[in-house]
């Protein structure tokens, strides 16, 4: 088991309990839960919750993992971790890119969320409802369907991230560019065990307030550092029809053209999304859809509305990107024919995988100012070609985010990656954009961070996370440079 | 001049500077500003700075009104408010309704930034612009105008609103049930002076990010307790071609009921406003449009998009809100009719007010779960009936928010009124709902935080002003019960 490393490591991480503090912590972890599940040490479980195929960040097992099942399962852990000053990692759905819920190296309690996964209150007449932290926002949408209401939570990253998770990650997804992100208003208040053990609701459940600091927000973004989120009220939306489109053109830069004079028409749009030629070689050889798309630049357009508005929208669309030099407009025609085509797209990263079998895929984001966003993808694109490596971009053009999904055989091109990933971030905030649009920091963004926002913006971050732990139990070592920012890199 | 007023107010309020400081201040003052007009403490500018006529709480001048031309001015301000230990409360539009800016009992300096009025970057094609927090929305909404930019800023509260009191109240409008409040995504970021003289830039200009925790929220709805915006970079949406409709129902109940399934059905709106039959009747007597409606509970719908998309939206909204007993149908015929329609309804105040000649009017607000609107309006409604008070309702149905404006002629309807909006925040308490859906808290709603949110939650937000304002400095006596938690009802 990994314990502090050495004197230096030691100092420098703050006092955190030794070996035998976490042994007599798990002790009475044991003695406070009945369920002998609930508490493990089981290798394989350590790792598992530690240690994320989605990175490429060094990581270690944690040195004891907690399954809670309500928010007073939490409040007992962090008692007792509180206690002996021990680090504790909150963990649910797994899913995140930049090794958010990765094992603390001196030692970590985890407290995996994955079974508080219940729907506690459905309100359809309010358009919200109420959920534990572990609840899939894929699984929300399906138990919402079943019950036959006509109502969707819209925010829609990977297909297994879970509330909790979405709202410590500050997360977003396809459907940003209609309902904006986690940092917009669909959660209307969470509940929240601070580390001091205490439990706290942001808010009520009316659909806004201006009743104080927006404590919600506190929490959106924060990556489990200052709290851990137990439930939340989501708001809801309507859960509209929908139909899909593409077409391609001559270049990235028109695409994201043709794009912003859509979104000024005010076209009613879901979702607009740009892909490379070489995801739609990756599609092709690999989707679901049966048709065939010319390699090329292309978009995706999600309609929504009554069948007349989503008719005339992409009549106005279609007039607008062809101005642009689109070509090979194509309007799913059934239900069916739509629902294969947003597949492909959200199917992406196993495609983009599949171009080259047994490699793997390094997924990275960032975000500029919209009108930057043909050059900084065509440097990238450019950047990537010359390192020799495959890739596959996304980009979710409504705010300027777009993703490389970077393919590697091996460790050397790892490394290869590792730089591509890097030159991508300072080409980002060269053009007064962000280290990472909907991923987090974790591990992998944080030694941006100064960078990005300044000392004193990274500092103020600081100060309210040393007000809220002032023994820095809640995550430590992620989401920005901290006590051991001499080390951030090596982590 | 008022200072402490009581040995035993001073030792609640804590250690603020003696009359002597605020001498030498004053002179420091002088000294730092070259122009002769920026330190006044003329009693009539004394006054106009710390006292509204839009609420009801008692009011005293500040000390001194320092007027700031830049960011660097209010660092200055700042710098030697802490010095002295004296508190500062920032000043803008003036047209907050909870005594958010009134000036501090025991003497304070006034900082405006009313003259910090200037647009500083248009960015058309990344959809967003850079300016001072004294500039007001409707004036950089005239500004896009004039240069021909199809853009426009979607937040839409009083008319003399600026962008720093919009940020610092958690601000919304009309426009929130298609665009949401101040506290979704409409502030990229915020040039901040913190209680220590620090200035700090929340975020870039990236439409989104998810690098650390969200300071650009901290801000919105602190009311400058926690720090003074100088400068924020806004989100700006396409400015898209509208009309207006409007109808009579039976009730507010059916009002809102039609309205929840018009917004279940994804039809394109942009707002969604109620009025009760006062409100109909006093737009009859004093508003713009020729047209005169039936005195019924109303609903106002604005519609936006191509004429195509508005006329299909007009059709649907139409055909549902017949099934809930709407009559009366009227779809303005023209862009000049809209326009009045519509200006009838945002000048609910001025029409109200001259129901009785000579009155003033407390507006207050509240904010509930949707399908608890109708119950709330109609208790409320009965409350109001049974005091003998005259009052016009408006709601913004879309989010569970309505407003009363309350009229009276003297000091014995004032404290009748008083009753009348304390009740309809109990109201709204027991419902699940908020003491303000978006005026802020300042001195009217504080004493409901705790009831509100809890112990723990408004701890927390004292514990985190603590640490940014350790002094107290920056508009003490707002937004919660503080430290003179048991002179707060006497404010």
């Amino acid at each position: 088991m990994l314990h502090l490393r050495s004197p230096r490591l030691l100092g420098l991480l703050g006092r955190y309990g030794s070996k035998s503090d976490f042994d007599n912590a798990i002790q009475e972890l044991r003695a406070a839960f009945s369920d002998p599940h609930a508490v493990s040490t089981e290798a394989g479980t350590l790792l598992a919750h530690g240690f994320s195929m989605n990175d490429y960040h060094p990581g270690v097992p944690h040195t004891v993992v907690v399954f809670a099942n309500s928010t007073e399962d939490v409040v007992q852990v962090v008692k007792i971790a509180n206690k002996y000053k021990l680090p504790v990692v909150p963990f649910s759905g797994g899913t995140s890119l930049e090794g958010n819920f990765r094992a603390f190296p001196g030692g970590s309690i985890c407290v995996s969320l994955a079974g508080m996964d219940n729907i506690l209150e459905i309100h359809e007449a309010d358009g919200d409802l109420v959920c534990q932290a572990g609840a899939r926002w894929m699984d929300i949408n399906a138990a919402l369907k079943e019950k036959g209401i006509p109502l969707f939570f819209p925010l829609d990253p990977g297909p297994d991230a879970t509330i909790g998770g979405m709202i410590s990650t500050g997360c977003s997804g396809t459907n940003a560019v209609r309902y904006g992100t986690a940092r917009a208003e669909w959660f209307l208040n969470v509940t929240v065990v601070l580390p001091s053990g205490e439990v706290i609701k942001t808010r009520r459940r009316a659909r806004k307030s201006s009743a104080g600091f927006d404590l919600t927000k506190l929490f959106i973004g924060a990556e489990g550092t200052l709290g851990i989120v137990t439930e939340a009220t989501l708001r809801l939306a309507p859960l509209l029809d929908t139909t899909v489109a593409i077409c391609q053109f001559p270049t990235a830069a028109r695409a994201v053209e043709a794009v912003r004079e859509v979104l000024t028409s005010g076209a009613v749009l879901q979702c607009v999304e740009l892909v490379d030629p070489d995801f739609i070689r990756a599609s092709n050889l690999h989707g679901v859809s049966t048709r065939k798309y010319p390699e090329q630049d292309s978009i995706f357009f999600k309609f929504q509305g009554s069948d007349a508005i989503m008719k005339e929208t992409s009549r106005q669309v279609r007039q607008i990107v062809q101005k642009y030099g689109a070509t090979g407009w194509h309007l799913a025609s059934n239900k069916q024919e739509a629902s294969d085509l947003w597949d492909d797209r959200k199917n992406g990263l196993y495609t983009s995988l599949a171009l080259i079998p047994g490699a793997r895929g390094w997924s990275t984001d960032v975000c500029v100012p919209m009108s930057r966003l043909p050059e900084i993808i065509a440097e990238t694109q450019l950047d990537i070609k010359e390192a020799g490596i495959t890739s596959t971009i996304v980009g979710h053009v409504g705010q300027g985010n777009f993703h490389t999904l970077l393919l590697f055989r091996d460790d050397k091109e790892l490394e290869v990656v590792r730089g591509l990933v890097h030159r991508m971030v300072e080409r980002a905030l060269a053009l007064d954009g962000t280290c990472t649009g909907e991923h987090g920091v974790g591990l992998g963004k944080r030694k941006y961070l100064y960078e990005e926002l300044g000392v004193g913006t990274v500092d103020l971050m600081k100060a309210i996370k040393k007000t809220i732990d002032p023994h820095n139990l809640f995550n430590p070592g992620k989401l920005y440079p901290d006590d051991i920012s001499d080390q951030g890199k090596k982590l």
